[in-house]
């Protein structure tokens, strides 16, 4: 457990929000440098961004400590007992985000030296500036409390899941048009996949922020196409 | 928050454990129904996983709601704290494999009708036998507080890292020799990965034992490969 000495509540509340916000600093940046070594094939920026994961992984877990200290020493209800669990909650997204990005710098150094289409990456570019923007924005919801900011991101997963449908589709399709894009294609849809479930995490964090304001889940379905992304229709071979 | 009056502190961690060992029982149904749907094209028992998934989620809430509450009423300290956080993170975990689970049961629903070559299963059976058992074996050592169960678990991890990558070489085979199989093959190199993921889930579960028992990690790098099963090196393509 931290041995942090706090002076009162509000300040030990402040001090778990900072943690927050840096873990979220962390996230964003293992997101926007492992899709930028991807698609630079810089191998450097890649191997960066794995040993940034450590940080992250212990900020998480300092976020743990000091939530469970926070609790067992103040009791708090209500509110500030949802602070706190979401907290917990949203620095275990950023964590898992943190692995993400890990996951596709991994493929980064993998496939270096590979033949790389460069025409392969256009939909990354996309799909990642997408999925970048929804990650800032619902920390920015989180930080300032913002429902309908946080609702907004909500709603707009299912955009990611698309663009990860027709990304998925195209790669396929290079696949099967010349078996030497195979291997490499291969680590290119984990990385894909990798990003979609960057967005997940961010839709989890959205209703968090819901949760933490309201006290309940956003009402409705979850719009996030998960289905659509595991059950993408294969494309008919190439002769 | 769970409105469960309880009488004791032992026995609200006696209930803690139990609904951890509920949740133990729907992820290994959740694994070896989603693998054995896999094996048999069995969309049916697939669809059953899927929906098993919700009960799982709801039981992880139900763990932090109750753990939250016990650490506030409580405010436990040294081995009690750690049984409560145990709880929490071994819940995590097991929530993780449950959508695991959940996405190898959506792939054989989307996989089916599409040409299946039985022969690609084969790898599947060994690897999921092994995860299987090394998830019962986590949880049983879980449940006895048993460190020395939990650490050859986390020894093992490595042997079904050096099955996915064995079996994502012969896929990415499978696929190279014949186009028709790529978009089948595809999904069945995401089930694979869902399935080594849920054996690096059950070695989080030894850390948490260990953690619990002894009050740190466990000593030493861990052994499972993941570097190896995502830096696969790729197969020469066929001609």
């Amino acid at each position: 457990m931290s041995d942090h000495i706090v002076t009162s509540f509000d300040q030990e509340l402040r001090e778990l929000r900072n943690m927050i916000a840096e873990m979220g600093g962390y996230a964003e940046k293992s997101v926007a440098d492992s899709v930028e070594a991807l698609l630079k094939r810089d191998t450097q920026r890649a191997k960066a961004v794995i040993e940034l994961d450590a940080a992250i992984d212990k900020l998480q877990r300092q976020v743990e400590d000091r939530a469970i200290l926070v609790i067992a020493k103040r009791q708090p209800l209500a509110l500030d007992l949802r602070e706190i669990v979401s907290a917990l909650r949203v620095a275990n997204d950023l964590e898992r985000i943190g692995d993400l990005g890990k996951n596709v710098a991994k493929r980064v150094v993998a496939i270096h030296g590979h033949i790389q289409p460069t025409q392969l990456f256009g939909g990354f570019d996309h799909m990642a500036d997408l999925v970048l923007e929804q990650l800032k924005q619902v920390l920015d919801a989180f930080a300032q409390r913002n429902v309908d900011e946080a609702l907004s991101v909500w709603r707009s997963d299912g955009e990611i899941d698309a663009m990860y449908t027709s990304l998925f589709r195209e790669l396929l399709t290079y696949m099967m048009e010349d078996p030497r894009n195979i291997g490499f294609c291969t680590h290119l849809l984990f990385c894909a996949k990798n990003i979609e479930r960057i967005g997940d995490h961010a839709t989890n964090i959205a209703e968090t922020v819901h949760y933490l304001v309201t006290g309940e889940s956003p009402a409705g379905e979850r719009p996030k196409a998960d289905n659509s992304t595991d059950l993408v229709d294969l494309p008919v071979p190439a002769k």
